[in-house]
């Protein structure tokens, strides 16, 4: 089941520089496992933003909401989720 | 070079019931040709939307905006374009 | 799996007045049989308006989409939809 | 008498990590008494966000104003209250 | 219980003049029957536009709604509502 | 001459609470001189939120941007204001 | 007493052409007449737009929604108002 | 000096297709002029959209407003305007 | 050649008082300075607001840009430009 | 290929203002450097506000992502990015 999932991503400046990169290196890894999984076959960049566009492909609402509230930026970014299903057009 | 576009259609009440039948069908073939080609990859409907969310695969903005300006429904439909890049967490 | 649904209906004037009120009761018909169904729980008025929030009961992505597609409204329907997951205060 | 609230969390950086485990504890508890009262009968999770949608039943605005307002997390929340009444095709 | 109720009026040209006239005066006399049953305390004109601000001051949203939906003008009528409670610094 | 005011308060953390608590007693006391002199003859709380839609008559433009600069909380508040005029259906 | 006007005016197709002339006309001419009296002391054309921004001086509210509902064109215009009063730097 | 002007065309469905055709031509004609001119140096088509963002160089805002409301399709046009200064960084 | 421009005034907390009404005395100066020398006829403040819709007289939008980006409150100002042209009913 | 780019500025208080010089000048340089390039061929400054509107000429989304997220500003900027392709019109 695929969702469109759009993220924001800003860091305050309160936040230390290291405690960022720190967060920023847990973000990547637990999304490549992610990735990996096949849970979240699409990851691309918004050009000119600290901003993604993806897909997720999971079992249920429950099933994104964990894997989104779980990412190390979730606290960082603002979310938006739009569900997705077959085009009667799509081959 | 990928392209995330957002399609809305809103096809007026005007338009005879089977020109709308037709076009549609138009769109139908024109959208599968390219997505066979390679150049529309994905296509997804918005759930609770007469809309789409589709990924573009294309050399040039100037493609892109042939590929779009020729959809049999064009003249019907509110498109909004954003360019993407490779993601660095992208595996 | 549950999802917050908005509709806001828009008849156009253009509608004959027979017509807008055999949909409008083919629409409450439908609705009330998916109400029976239990894959539509909730349907309540917006105070004010000639819209509604409704919740939706189904397997899918894909299961709400071909529901909402054929409300006989879904052509005068402005429809918005978000995804719901068990908030970890609920009892 | 049933209103949809929607609540945004936002927590600012600025308070200490003990103190916000303490509210949030607080908000639960709060939260989970007026639940089993009945005067909170939904609770729901917007996927992705922290953030909810809730269906109240209280009494009038003034009980509801009243219970929104005394949310531990109140002065950390965007809430907005939309008025629901029963919809003609509700079974 | 008191609500705050924005009513923008957007008539469309294609409904003859007569029967405007005939609906805009059976408004008049339905506003001004419960204006005298004191459900519908004030009501302002928002200065430049065809447009008013009222308070209405009923027992339930379900009142609300059969009195707004019952507006002769309430098919050409945009209405937001906002629920009001005693203000703590109201004498 | 009426206006509608629509008051929405944003206290920073950053202001110390004893300076807050300070400021709202002023504002309380400020608030009630004005309804006592006629000059702010509604004020309602918003449900749910820290705002506040009031009633303001006053003699002109200049007088009202006067009284309102001099609320206490002016610096911790979004203010917009509509005029409003007798509304051809009054009784 | 000054008032900040913006008029966005949008005549409909359905609109004849000769009735559009007429009622421009009768605009022109209504206008010039408030402007010599002295009520309508500016007003100026946005670049690239059939629109307006005009400042009234009028001595009240009711005077105000008085002389724009009176407007040829009000039917076909969106109209914002904004009070004015002195700025404390103006010389 | 430079201006950016943002037109989007929404042509309405009840004008002919020749006289569509004909404005269109003409516009085609009149920009070309202007273009040749010097006063409109660029005219960049928005890709997927029945829009361009241009760039006007002009000797006033009035002599801007003459030549935007000449427009051949100036009546089936959303414009906006955007005045430009030197950036201290362009060389 | 005109332009109308809105300032909304936001002065953050961070910035000690003293320092705060020494850039309002600058500031005060500066635009009595422009005043006086005709290129700033008028200054009206937006009722309820810190916030003011000034006219503008200058040569270019360069020259605007320079006596705009110059304000001692500059940094602390949200400001938006509108060009303004002759009005055909200005007398 | 080109593109429209909307760059906002806006550098936080808590940034020392030496640093912020430094970033500056690092900025200026760098544009400069693309300007030269034929990368970056127009730069203009949006007049009121510490913003500008860029075309950039690059190869790909890639190009522009990398540039773009290079610049020394980038944290303290808001960019959106607008896809261009030549105007059937353009001589």
């Amino acid at each position: 089941m695929l969702y469109l999932v759009h993220m924001i991503v800003d860091i305050p400046d309160s936040l230390p520089a290291e405690e960022a990169a720190r967060i920023k290196a847990e973000e990547k890894a637990y999304s490549q496992d992610l990735q990996r999984s096949g849970k979240w076959p699409h990851i691309w960049r918004v050009v000119g933003q600290y901003a993604n566009y993806s897909v997720f492909d999971v079992e249920s609402n429950e099933e994104l909401h964990n894997l989104l509230s779980a990412l190390p930026l979730f606290p960082y970014m603002q979310i938006s989720v739009t569900p997705l299903a077959t085009h009667p057009s799509a081959i």
